[in-house]
C-alpha cells in the first residue's frame, strides 16, 4: 500500500477550502464585512478573562447557559402565538459543518442514504462521504428553485435517513418555499429527518418565514444556524440546531465529549448579548444585496433571485477566466455553483464599488466575459 | 422506526462521560488542579480581544502560527542531537479526541481494523464505532505492562490500519517501554499507523523518554499530546500530533473546514508563551503522584505503577460503594478500568490530604471496602 495508508477513496482528494489569497477586497467566502465594535471585543475579552480563570478545568459538556442563550435569540423567528424555543430543543458544536457531522453520524452512516439537491453547499457530499452515508444528489429546476414533486417523488424513492436542504440554498441564494417543508417533512416521516440549513437564514427577504415556524408541527425537521454570516462570527466557529429534544438528545451519543471549549462557549455567550449590534448590519446588506442583484441585471447578466448574503451570477463561457480577471483587478469571489457562474459575497458599500468597477473591466472585454456558456 | 431514527448501534447508549458533580474535591477526570496566573489570563484576554477585532472573518485553516507554536514546545522532547519539530509535523484540533476521530476518518473505516490493549481509555471504542471500523482489544498483562511478543502477534494476525497506544496508559498510567514502541512500528508497517497517544506524557518519571524520541525514525509513528493536563488547559480543547508530514496533509482531506477557531488559536498561542508557568506544578504533581502511589500501598491496596497524573488503585469487592462513600466524603473519584480498581487524579495538597482522610473512613469500614475482589 502506498505510504500513508490514507482510505481510497480520500486519495488524491484536494481540502475542501477557497483559497486564502491576500487581496484588497476578499468577496468569495460570504463573511459579514462588519466586525464587532470596541465594546463588543471588550467584553468578549472579559468574558474569556472570566474562562480563563478556570482554564484548567473540562467545560459543561452540556453547554447549558449557551443553548438557553441561543434558545432566547431563535424564539423571534418562531410563529406569532408559538411558544419560544427551549434549550433542550437546542444543540450546538464547532460551525455548523459539526453540526451535520454529528446529525450524519447519528442519523446517516452505512446502510443509510442521505439526500440533497443540486447545486448546493458543496460540503455535504463531504459530510456523507466522511460518515460512509449513501448520497443522492436530487436536481434543482433551472431557476434553481426546488421542484417539490419531484423532490417528493425522490424521497419517496430512495427513503432517506437525512434530507439536506439549505434555504436560502448556497451557493445559489434561493429560499425554499414554506410549503416544500411540511410536504417533505410528511414523505420522509419517522425514519429520516428534514434538516433545514438556515446558514444565511438572517438575511431572507421580507416575507420569507424561517422553518422554525414549523418546528412545532413537524418532529422530524432540524433547523441549523450559524454564528458565522449574519452574526459575522465566522472566527468563532459556532453553529447550532433547533429540533425535538430527543433529536438533541441521541446528538448527545455521538458528541465528542467536551466538544465545545470554555472558551467557545464564553464568546458565543457574549457575542448573544451584543445580537442586536452584530445583527445591526443585516438591513444595510440586503439592501446592498438587492442593488447588487438589480446591478448585475442591468448589465445584462443572469443573476438568481438571493435571500442571502450573496449572489450567484453569470454565465460565462469561461468562469476561470472572468474569476481570475477580478481578481486581478484586487476582488476575489468564488467559482463554484454550476458551470459558467460565479458567486460574490456582499460587501461593504465600498467593496461592493470596487466589485461593480471590477466587473465593469471583465464587461468591456468581450473576450474575457465570453458570453453565454 | 422508533423516532428519532438513530442508528440501530446506538440506541441506549449513555453518553461518554464522567458525571459532573458539584463537590468540594473533583479528583476524577484528571485536570491540574493549578489554574494560570492573573499574568497568563490577561494575556490570554488580550490575545482574544485581538483576534475578536476580526471575528467576522474565518480563521486560517492551516493554523500555521499555531503549528509552529506547539513544534517549538515539542522539540523540547526530541533525542538529543535530533532535528528539531517542524510545523509540517504537526496537526492540531479540538482535543486530541477530535485529532483521534480525524486519524480514524483518514485511516480507519470500514474495512479496516483499529486496535488497542485492554484496559486502556474507553473512549477508543467509540472513535471506532463512530467512524465504523471494526474494533479489536488485545489484553494487557496483569501489572497492565503491554505483553510485547502478544501484541505483536496480535498485530501480524490482524493487520490493523491503526493501533492506538496511550503512553502513560489511561486509566492505569502505565508507561510503554521504548522497544515497544520500535516493535510494534515494524510489525504494523507501511500498511498501518502506531498512535501513541501521549496525554498524559509530560507527568512521566524521569528516565522515561517520550515516543517523540523515534519520530524520525519510523514514518508510521504518531504522538498525539493535549494541552488539557500537563499545560492546565482543559476548557481549552485543543489536542495535537506529531507525525511525517505526509500525514498531516492526510488529515486535511477529513478535517472539517475552519475547524479550529480564531479565539481557541489565539488562546493557545498565548499560552504557549507561558509555557514556562503553565508547566511548572507539573513536578509538583509528580511528586505528589509518587506520594500517593506510597501511601495508598501502606495502606495495604494494589497500586499500578504510575507515570501520570492519576493513580489507579484497589482491589475492591464492591468498588461502587467505595466509590460512593469517597463522594459522600467530598471527594469524586473515577469508577472506571477493571473491575474492582477506582482512579484517583492527583490534586493540591490539600485536596489529596481530603482524598487520604476520605480513604481512612473507607478503609474502617472493612464492610464498605469489601477487602480485595
Amino acid at each position: 500500500m502506498t505510504f500513508p495508508p490514507l482510505r481510497e477513496e480520500l486519495r488524491g482528494i484536494a481540502p475542501y477550502g477557497a483559497p486564502q489569497l491576500d487581496v484588497p477586497y476578499a468577496l468569495n467566502t460570504n463573511e459579514n464585512p462588519y466586525g464587532p465594535s470596541a465594546a463588543c471585543v471588550a467584553d468578549i475579552a472579559a468574558a474569556v478573562a472570566e474562562a480563563a480563570a478556570g482554564l484548567n478545568r473540562y467545560p459543561d459538556r452540556e453547554h447549558l447557559a449557551l443553548r438557553e442563550g441561543l434558545a432566547t435569540y431563535l424564539s423571534r423567528d418562531v410563529a406569532p402565538g408559538q411558544a419560544p424555543i427551549e434549550a433542550a430543543q437546542v444543540w450546538a458544536a464547532n460551525g455548523s459543518n459539526e453540526v451535520m457531522l454529528q446529525l450524519l453520524q447519528a442519523f446517516g452512516g452505512p446502510g443509510r442514504t442521505v439526500v440533497s439537491f443540486a447545486p448546493t453547499y458543496s460540503m455535504y457530499p463531504e459530510y456523507a462521504r466522511d460518515t460512509h452515508s449513501r448520497f443522492v444528489a436530487g436536481r434543482r429546476a433551472d431557476d434553481f428553485t426546488l421542484d417539490l414533486d419531484a423532490a417528493v417523488t425522490l424521497v419517496e424513492a430512495e427513503r432517506p435517513s437525512v434530507v439536506l436542504l439549505p434555504s436560502p440554498n448556497n451557493p445559489t441564494g434561493t429560499a425554499l418555499a414554506p410549503e416544500a417543508i411540511g410536504a417533505l417533512c410528511e414523505a420522509i416521516g419517522d425514519d429520516g429527518l428534514l434538516v433545514v440549513d438556515e446558514a444565511y437564514g438572517e438575511f431572507r427577504r421580507a416575507g420569507t418565514p424561517s422553518a422554525l415556524e414549523l418546528l412545532l408541527t413537524y418532529r422530524n425537521l432540524v433547523v441549523t444556524r450559524t454564528m458565522s454570516k449574519a452574526f459575522a462570527g465566522a472566527g468563532l466557529r459556532l453553529g447550532y440546531l433547533a429540533a425535538d429534544p430527543a433529536i438533541c438528545d441521541a446528538i448527545r451519543v455521538v458528541r465528542l465529549p467536551y466538544h465545545l471549549s470554555a472558551v467557545t462557549q464564553a464568546v458565543a455567550l457574549a457575542a448573544l448579548a451584543h445580537t442586536d449590534e452584530l445583527l445591526g448590519a443585516v438591513d444595510a446588506l440586503r439592501a446592498e444585496r438587492d442593488a447588487c442583484v438589480a446591478w448585475l441585471r442591468e448589465q445584462g447578466l443572469h443573476v438568481a433571485d438571493s435571500d442571502a448574503n450573496f449572489c450567484l451570477f453569470g454565465t460565462f463561457a469561461d468562469r476561470h477566466a472572468v474569476w481570475q480577471r477580478l481578481l486581478d483587478e484586487g476582488v476575489l469571489v468564488r467559482e463554484v455553483g454550476p458551470e459558467g457562474w460565479l458567486r460574490v459575497s456582499i460587501g461593504t458599500p465600498a467593496e461592493m464599488a470596487a466589485f461593480r468597477a471590477a466587473m465593469m473591466v471583465v464587461l468591456e472585454h468581450p473576450g474575457v466575459a465570453g458570453g453565454e456558456s
